[in-house]
């Protein structure tokens, strides 16, 4: 079959997400990271409220989410720009920053859609391995001549580095952007939002999919001086200025009043994600400090693929990543108590099983 | 104050939309080409049921949109693609199709979009002229050696070409891309959906934004060949998988659901557009023919702010392109029949105060 693409995507290999089956109801999902807790009942009102008038346009420049967003994490309606979800905004930076001499640099275990950014924009990607680990050297990007996105927790690992430690590679890398990806921040990790005026070249990105319950919704911010955040605009009204549809620009709003409610489910994730550690370490897997809310696991050094299909066997979903050092590990996301409760038993009953 | 961007975009000139006023209860709002009428209640009622499950990611392959829009529009699910808006489609296009070799060609008077892609990307663009009557001459593209974008209906000027036109460019030129937006075809067009399978070059983008009364809801369309989908499927899965919340998807689905209701205030704006045409011909306008939910008007060759500011102090708001040959024209969207009877007065108004 005749192909009419462009010769430089000849090698690309598109990003695999996790499998989003048509009816959960049979499943416990753990696979996307998603949150078990449905949206705030206040989301729901403000979907049906603003799908009245979607014969209008949206408001390109979402300005009530913009003010209500900068107000809850202390910065000024120019220094945050929501997108369709947080891999918009992480496309645009590979986009407006990386080219064929500008590099961008990334951990080798990083959320999987880096290096696909890379191959699409044809920027070069400089791999930097993780340490034995999991964590993240920051000494290992000073000087390194390259745009970097770090995940902060980062993910499929679950691990966080400090604030004081992005801090110092902002500081030493002053011509180059620091991309933090804080997807998974409020379970546990440090926000450099403070940072942004700060370090002119520190763009952080965040997103509604997590800790929000509004993965379904797509909603990211990009978070960065004025100066950036206008210059990932010029990217935007040079694509898609009404890229945030009305009902999520509404959804979202709902979602930062109910802010409260959120944090809440957040915490309790965090309470359910240690003590579900604490037994998966009891019953002999190697399971990585998490900032996040999900786990990654071992049992031994064999390839975690037996496990995977025996969790889905028994209708548990989760994410297993083949890669060179991936290979042993599962990611799993953290469900409701009661949800875990069922994993634990599923996992011990499959331990027994051999 | 020091910029991070790619020099590549040193003469990037982002695309200006239609004003989206945060209040429009007071104006008539005529700018941006959106549908006066309201989303059918179907479509309220689905988009608030699906707000319900937002934690969880929306289905990245969209499949039941993909089915009943196929089935709506006589193709396999294979052979649509839905986008965030129709601008994503069109961007993606000249991001897979376009390069340094292989240009984009497509009118001096069309849709603003098309040039900044092409800027933002460095595709060459080899820009057209429209004839004097501001039609698409299509044997202007036979030969060209470059990949086409038409809009058809074409916009601003509000005129159509035939689909034998279009098929004979397709034909003519197999070796390159045609891309047709029909973003207006709903309102006296005829569409090309059915030659997708016979030309393999073929792109057909759709909206909801327009005769759909979905533009808050941002869904557009892909059509073409599965071999073409399947590409563009590929960039779409390198940027972002989960283009279309679940919010849209519901709401879209709710759309193609109730298409009577929509077709048949489709045919109501064409009715109003006429009959407007015609009035606006008996007091010394030009007006183009049109086969869109617009008209684009000129009374003699000067600029027509003076008119667009007189409309607008009237709470009444148009577009005008500033170019060397739209500088006299007013594109006018078409609201209901009592504010097209409002806006007539008003001009009649506006021409007795010279």
């Amino acid at each position: 079959m005749k192909s009419f693409m462009s010769m430089k995507y000849a090698s690309l290999k598109p990003y695999v997400p996790g499998e989003q089956p048509l009816s959960v109801n049979e499943l416990i999902k753990l696979n996307t990271n998603e949150s078990p807790f449905p949206p705030h009942e206040g989301v729901v009102r403000a979907a049906g409220d603003a799908a009245k008038r979607l014969n209008l346009y949206c408001d390109a420049r979402a300005r009530e989410l913009c003010e209500a967003y900068a107000a809850l994490i202390g910065v000024s309606p120019d220094e945050v720009l929501p997108t369709n979800g947080s891999d918009e905004i992480l496309y645009w930076a590979f986009l407006a920053y990386g080219d064929s001499d500008n590099p961008m640099a990334f951990p080798d275990i990083t959320y999987g859609f880096y290096p696909v950014y890379a191959s699409l924009l044809g920027v070069p990607a400089r791999v930097v391995p993780l340490k034995d680990d999991m964590s993240v050297n920051v000494d290992d990007y000073i000087g390194i001549r390259a745009h970097t996105v770090l995940a902060n927790p980062n993910a499929p690992t679950s691990v966080a580095i400090t604030k004081d430690e992005i801090e110092r590679l902002a500081r030493a890398n002053p011509g180059h952007m620091l991309i933090v990806d804080e997807a998974y921040v409020d379970y546990g990790g440090e926000s450099c939002v403070s940072l942004i005026r700060k370090y002119e070249n520190l763009l952080i990105t965040h997103t509604f999919s997590k800790s929000r319950s509004l993965a379904g919704g797509r909603l990211g911010f990009g978070v960065g001086c004025a100066a950036r955040i206008a210059e990932l605009n010029a990217i935007k009204y040079s694509i898609n200025p009404y890229n945030v549809s009305s009902l999520t620009q509404a959804a979202g709003l709902a979602a930062i009043e109910a802010n409260d409610y959120y944090m809440a489910k957040a915490a309790e994730i965090c309470e359910i994600r240690d003590d579900c550690a604490e037994k998966l370490r009891d019953l002999g897997f190697n399971v990585l400090k998490s900032s996040a809310n999900f786990l990654f696991l071992s049992y031994g050094a064999n390839d975690a693929r037996p496990l995977c299909e025996a969790l889905r066997a028994r209708g548990i979903l989760v994410r297993h990543f083949v890669g060179p050092r991936t290979l042993p590990y599962i990611r799993m996301s953290i469900g409701t108590r009661g949800q875990m409760n069922t994993v634990l038993e599923a996992i011990r009953a499959i331990l027994r099983e051999g």
